[in-house]
């Protein structure tokens, strides 16, 4: 019974290397820290047994070594998944029972206020973020452009340079030493987690500051996935009231210890985040919850709303305290970031097709640029793998060349003449405005400066700007397409936090506008229509969303008659882009190693009984009910599984399923050495007189160091587990055909899930195995049962 | 093991009478229409019992007699449960397998199709209707006001008050005689149906042709609930090819003859009746994912967001061949119903104030209007119970009623002299405008005739206008209010097909208005603003919908700095009315006596076994897995069940729980008379020679029909059940929690669920009993175990 369990089914061969190759030992199990209470307790990633080296599965992909796997900076060692199960065990129901109508309701309340207070932070954080940046980026821009305009390019070019190389050390430095995983744009981990996988120390304080840091001295304000993870930790510390020893241990925060509320939670904060990056609430709540969360109800719709709404009054706020100037150059644009409602857009059905034309091509690049970051990605692995000065360097070595290619490309287009129809708005020599003067002549501009020195909201400003036809020259779009291209390339993987969102905006208006300029004798549309369109399809295109992307889209522009022709694009871009690779959020979870269940079960899977599944495990680690002390230790040494089914024999060839005991709950009860001397089924009140279920949620400590306290008299004696297990495990019958099981694991979002035999007979085990998210995944059954590949099929 | 089994759990008393209180026999159990295939078959209420007399349970409300079930013209006679589950027997299996890829793909071709068909009809409807509602109501008003300028008051009233007499008899005749279930707004059922549960005759096509005519005829244009309904009628006929006689049989129609993608193709007809009545296509979507739908995956949020965007390309072009006055009276608006957009409008933190005050308002005025609704619906129940004559003779009451209303109370307010600022637009004797004179001298206009005397678009329009702050006075908004509230609640429950939306939204920009009024020396917002906020709330308070009716009415208005404030009215408005009543969906879904299952389940449901369910009902009927005929005969005929567990004995002393066998396809078998003379197991290719799953999906008859053709000698062969046993059933051990049992219900969206023992050992049955829908509502546990209602609590 105690036999080693190895809970990877489809474990890769041995000679694969591996960055975090070992099997975590279960000394190491139970550290991470402030593990959720009715559910996960410290558990080990046991029962289940979940593991770094998983190798990705990609749709497309053939074959990717283990090396590939420390993606990104963010180092994953072990992952544990995540318990949203309800734990109902004796304990636990003892104390939902008694809890009074008052304290339902304080719980309640709670929630609300928890969700209120995320966007409120997050509204204030986005906003001190917003202001730093516009600042201080701006000060940069228009003291390099004083220099250019004295002529003095040398002493221009190194201020510039320096400033950001400055600038991105701090920012490497910060990220490599303190919290790598906060690199990244932090959306497919925040995917993930409300998935059920919990990646450790994504949602901490130092993520938190680093990615706040960042934003403030970074080269450029990519919007989006920072403040998206901001929100997200926001969220997760406020949950637990802090962290480490600044925790507050208040004690109505005992009701959002568990991995539920923090779920919710953190849903709320990634709206949140999404909603201060674009000033787009309803996107916001749509972004959550057609891309990030798996699991999803309407009072969680309800919650989240209030989250973004807070956010949104927050942000006002902040705008109408700044009006005038009086913070800088922030405030300057209002709520709506990049206005076009002013603007009356006319297109006919006949458009039509030039529109189908944007749509295609925005697929093709989208799925273009997920093929390029996924190499590149892969090549940032092989050097982040050589150490952290490896990490840091090729930050600095990026930084380097950007503010080369910032500075020096301007210079390479010609100056074009002031259209005088723009009076007094061109040229501009000022930090904001369409028309940039820079290295040109009075009466002349410089468009692709005005493209490249301004703020990238700027920017996405100047280039959605309508009736501006001749603004921009076909090289000048030519030239920042390809800049933003290699910049969103190869920034993105650095070690540095940053966001996905903004680099593709400004790519798809530029790829707009340069359709815009190809076609301009075909068709009347408007060229800042075709930006707007052009970003939306290679969002689109490279992101996969629909719905959100367009409400983002619609409260971007603020304007309603582009709707119908946006969603037209969006769906046009999906379909195409799907039709070669999966969207960037799966690509970086494949990378990353991250058990992500997909939500639509393989076509093979319906030929494979759960039972099979079980059968190609090694058999399942069982205790009885009333155990000796010396056995439950050596179970928890000698596997890492966090659930163990429990058995009994209430009477001579009987026996019974009795529930699941969590790893945690056998530390607690290790720990508070609550021993019997005899063989026997205690009553409710001796359990409940020694335990509360805050002590359970409460996380556990090591297995070895509680074992070596034992004395041997402790060892010879009992454990009642009755009052520990829960009795109302989630099982299937050993026929059940694995699609069911994936289907019903995922929806009801469970951690282990029982297998019982399908005869009833005496000498029958109750049991036939356990199923965890691993395997489940269907890389892992492919690995066992190789056959079914030839059986994959279109779905 | 063929004892009756009663599949009611918490049956009332007895003593209450009911207008359909007979347990439907089993001839009349199979002759509700266009049965789905893999799964219901023409199946009784059975192995789940579900009988319309259910009592209605509604969480304030006390005692409803059986007698107010038969609601609002609605006959629900008897209801089914809808099988979303996949069946997995033998011959759907092989079905699958040997599908081949191009099949496939035909398969998900055809989803996107239907998809774009429903969109495009549901479009191309809508902009019928409205075509002929604007042009009719148009032109009747515009005779009746020239009577009145004429003063000939008599004259103009009988005309005024005939037309609408005629239309409505029409109207009610066609809903009273052809389709009684095309009356009320339908989106309750639509609820339920997507809930899983199958109201018969409520998508069919004379639900389609009745609403249509209504939606022309109508005394109004109550948008919303009936084109939501005509979306789902459209679906649910193109997902069958038709209906009765006129029903295509091609041959790729089969992929689409079952519940689950039926209900995917409701359910986007849903979102294009929306999205038709407002012009709003993402509100659409999220109504139908906040309100409507029960299931929700990301791939049919793209689905129905195609549909909805097919709609509006639709209306546009209507709306671009009808510009210029080519169509009469239609086409004048464009596509955004009551924009907004071109004012400036300017609020302040300051104003949170009066705001919270419409919203807390509005939420106690919503919650009223539910309660009364709720009265005046238990009455009428009591008034149609008396037949056809009854409704015709209320539905013309209403409207003799309506029309007096309508036409007098305007000459009971004073004129108002036109301020010169408003120029030529002050006053209007046309059809639009917003300052109609009607009754009064030239210069002066009646502000009520303006509202009353205009299609309720023009209305909302009026009411909606800013900058007109002087525009109404107090007692014409009072009068407006009171009259609007009485039209809604009284016309809502006649036997004529309305909608909920329209008077809802009329009522509150008059609340608004009123409050701004009452206000206007506190507060500088504009009345406009009030108004659009005072209908945020009452529909919020009524509807409790926050995230949809955000997006509706910033699609409404396309105004998007109005969002954070209709945000934070809607939340409040919300809030507000829980604390009184539930919303109005589900007042109107207990009033039909629908099994709708609650998403939350009670507190109480943790402290109760499904065990302790399955010992409360009669004991579970099952088959054997090589069965004798007669007895297969006899339990059909005696017993109501749609599904029967199969059990196996392998080998002596062990039994096994094979799976679950649909009446459908025993039906199948029996009609084919696919009979074995002696007990063995059939080899695989016997059954496949002679059963296609497509044979299996198609309706069956009634069970005496058949069993009369069958010999004495048949009666005395066998069937072997094997290739016809779903053999992964859901199933839960009996120590289950009904709370998790209700949960994994509703997610894996099952019509049966088994429990199975916890104990392992001989002379065990292997199943212990059978849960569906009924068996799991509140109101059905609690009539079973009374002692569980004081455990109530908030949650």
């Amino acid at each position: 019974m105690e036999e080693e369990q190895s809970p990877r089914l489809g474990r890769e061969p041995a000679t694969e290397p591996s960055p975090a190759p070992e099997w975590p030992k279960p000394e190491c199990k139970n550290d991470d820290d402030a593990k959720d209470p009715e559910s996960t307790g410290g558990g080990g990633g046991g029962g289940n047994g979940i593991s770094s080296l998983e190798q990705p599965l990609l749709k497309r992909s053939t074959t990717l070594t283990a090396s590939h796997l420390a993606i990104v900076g963010a180092k994953v060692s072990h992952i544990e998944s995540l318990d949203y199960e309800i734990i109902e065990n004796d304990l636990f129901k003892h104390d939902w029972r008694s809890r009074s109508n008052v304290e339902v309701l304080q719980y309640i309340f709670l929630k609300w206020a928890m969700a209120f207070l995320v966007g409120l932070l997050t509204g204030v954080i986005a906003s001190l973020i917003n202001f730093a940046i516009e600042n201080i980026s701006g000060l940069k821009m228009q003291h390099m452009v004083n220099l250019v305009r004295e002529k003095r390019y040398w002493a221009s070019f190194l201020y510039f340079a320096g400033v950001n190389f400055v600038l991105t050390f701090v920012a490497a430095v910060l990220c490599v030493v303190f919290a790598p995983t906060a690199a990244g744009p932090g959306i497919p981990e925040i995917k993930a987690y409300l998935n059920g996988v919990d990646t450790p120390n994504m949602f901490g304080a130092p993520q938190l500051i680093v990615k706040h840091r960042r934003r403030v001295v970074g080269t450029g304000s990519r919007q989006g996935g920072p403040l998206v993870h901001i929100g997200a930790c926001l969220a997760n510390l406020l949950s637990q009231g802090g962290e480490g020893r600044w925790r507050l241990r208040w004690r109505w925060l005992r009701y959002f210890n568990n991995d539920r509320d923090r779920r919710d939670l953190i849903t709320c904060g990634a709206s949140s985040g999404v909603c201060a990056a674009f000033r787009a609430p309803v996107g916001g709540v749509l972004f959550a919850l057609e891309e990030v969360a798996t699991w999803w109800r309407s009072a969680l719709l309800w919650r989240t709303f209030f989250s973004t709404a807070t956010v949104v009054v927050v942000l006002r706020g902040f705008i109408e305290v700044c009006r005038n100037g009086r913070c800088g150059m922030f405030g300057e644009g209002g709520l709506i970031l990049f206005d076009v409602s002013d603007v009356t857009v006319r297109y006919h059905v006949g458009d039509l097709l030039p529109v189908t034309l944007v749509g295609v091509l925005g697929g093709v690049l989208g799925a273009l640029y997920n093929h390029v970051l996924h190499q590149v990605l892969r090549l940032y692995n092989l050097i982040n793998a050589k150490g952290r000065l490896a990490k840091l360097a090729l930050a600095l070595a990026v930084s380097v060349f950007t503010s080369a290619g910032l500075y020096l490309l301007p210079f390479a287009v010609p100056c074009t003449p002031c259209d005088p129809a723009f009076g007094d708005a061109c040229p501009t020599v000022g930090n904001s405005g369409n028309f940039k003067q820079f290295n040109c002549p009075d009466g002349y501009y410089n468009d692709l400066a005005s493209l490249l020195h301004a703020t990238n909201t700027d920017a996405t400003r100047n280039i959605f700007s309508t009736g501006t036809a001749g603004e921009f020259r076909l090289d000048s779009l030519l030239i920042f397409f390809a800049i933003y291209c290699v910049l969103g390339l190869f920034t993105f993987g650095i070690a540095v936090p940053s966001g996905l969102f903004l680099p593709i905006i400004l790519m798809g208006s530029a790829y707009g506008r340069i359709l815009a300029l190809v076609l301009a004798r075909f068709v009347r549309i408007d060229h800042g229509l075709y930006a707007v369109l052009g970003a939306a399809a290679l969002m689109s295109g490279s992101m996969r969303m629909t719905v959100s992307l367009c409400v983002i889209f619609l409260e971007l522009t603020n304007n309603l008659l582009l709707l119908p022709i946006t969603m037209f694009v969006l769906l046009i871009a999906k379909t195409v882009g799907d039709a070669f690779n999966p969207s960037i959020y799966e690509i970086i979870l494949d990378l990353k190693g991250l058990p992500f269940l997909e939500p639509k079960p393989e076509t093979w899977m319906k030929d494979l009984a759960v039972g099979e599944l079980a059968a190609a495990k090694p058999r399942v680690v069982t205790l009885q009910v009333i155990e000796k002390v010396s056995t439950v230790v050596e179970v928890l040494r000698s596997t890492p599984h966090n659930g163990f089914p429990v058995l009994d024999r209430p009477r001579p060839g009987v026996s019974e399923l009795h529930g699941l005991v969590l790893r945690s709950h056998l530390m607690a009860v290790l720990k508070k050495r609550w021993f019997l001397t005899e063989k026997r089924r205690t009553e409710e009140w001796e359990a409940r007189e020694r335990f509360s279920s805050t002590e359970l949620a409460e996380k556990s400590g090591s297995i070895n160091e509680v074992a070596v306290q034992l004395t041997p008299e402790e060892l010879d004696m009992y454990i009642d587990l009755h009052p520990f297990t829960n009795t109302t495990p989630y099982t299937v019958v050993e026929t059940m055909s694995v699609a069911k099981a994936v289907v019903l694991f995922r929806t009801c979002a469970l951690r282990h899930m029982l297998i019982i035999p399908k005869f009833q007979g005496p000498e029958i085990t109750p049991i036939v195995g356990i199923l965890t998210r691993q395997d489940l995944r269907a890389h892992n059954i492919l690995g066992a049962f190789p056959h079914l590949a030839n059986k994959r099929k279109v779905h």
